[in-house]
């Protein structure tokens, strides 16, 4: 087997001019330094600049998810996709650790006793489960809508929900209602696109904060 | 705790919508019926137009994809994101099953002996065990690259490949040399978008043709 080696083969190497590229084409923006490396991980995941543009952020966001990152507090992924894409390493050295709900068996169970998704009654035991901590939603908006009532009902208190759904019914609108939540503290975005990688990385760039100098404070 | 359940509950109605949506905006186009039915769910998980419109198939790929499910073939993912996303019960009813290499412990310890990635040993690990089969990459393009040269060398045989990196840096060269390809057939797209929700995409279209009337040509 001839030892060919693709001239670019070192994933930092990679990703540290994927970040050049990105911050030069993205040019003028008003996100805070801590968003933009938010944005700039999910426009590197995407490779979709409008994307990027279209976060939106709570004004104690970062410093939210950061503080919760920091305290050990469980992340609950809405779907398995963004349970495996999220970086373990740095959620555990915390003591935190990454959770999906949506396999567990009594969630099944409840959402065929119930004649509802599984989607929503994932919500249901996160919101028991994620106090204090990150829930976050990159597939359904059917569970983001679920959480934002179960907020509204006082019946769920996370630190931080990064909602960021894709599709083209309701997804749009459920991130419009998460946009309007006083409390907690969100990361959305407007519009139709999102999806698990998206959440993937915002929860990978804030624990990217939360493991460093700047997280520090 | 109150009943309320969004109006739209139901995945199956909120897909079918869905669909109905995308092609209508999509409007004229030149895929067949069945590169059409993948297209539809890009568009549906990505919520782009564009990343639809720039899927590219070699004339085989539906069929060969479709045959190599109904053989029972090994579907291989390059990473973990795709592996979960693929729909599992339309593979195993035949027979397949679906792998991902990049966490095995004989590629990490074959990375660190040739002071490569776990990315593009797992592809030589792949070609090996996806004769006949499927290899569907979502993430790397090192690891589309890696396969194309084994392909070239002779030393790599699946019946279809997926092959959808996306990236700033080489993601969008690797597409283009995988397009360059004679055989075997391939899917894949032009430009930086792709990612694991597309290569997912795909597979899951390709599995539901396999099991449709239309797959059992």
């Amino acid at each position: 087997m001839s030892e060919f080696v693709p001239s670019t083969v070192r994933p930092e190497e990679i990703e540290a001019r994927s970040f050049a590229i990105i911050a030069e084409e993205l040019g003028e923006h008003s996100f805070t330094e801590e968003q933009f490396s938010i944005v700039q991980r999910v426009i590197h995941a995407s490779a979709d600049f409008d994307l990027g543009r279209s976060l939106r952020f709570h004004p104690q966001a970062v410093e939210a998810g950061i503080r919760a990152i920091r305290e050990g507090r469980p992340v609950v992924a809405d779907v398995q996709m963004v349970q495996v894409g999220i970086s373990k390493a740095r959620i555990e050295r915390f003591g935190g650790r990454v959770h999906c709900l949506i396999s567990d068996p009594d969630v099944a169970e409840e959402a065929r006793r119930q004649g509802t998704t599984r989607a929503i009654v994932s919500m249901r035991k996160a919101a028991r489960m994620a106090e204090g901590g990150i829930v976050a939603i990159g597939n359904a908006p059917t569970a983001l809508l679920e959480l934002i009532r179960l907020v509204r009902a006082g019946e769920a208190r996370p630190a931080l929900i990064v909602g960021v759904p894709v599709g083209f019914v309701s997804a749009a609108e459920s991130k419009a209602q998460l946009a309007g939540l006083d409390q907690p503290p969100f990361i959305t975005n407007e519009g139709r696109k999102g999806g698990s990688p998206v959440a993937v990385a915002i929860v990978n760039a804030l624990s990217l904060l939360a493991v460093s100098e700047a997280g520090a404070r």
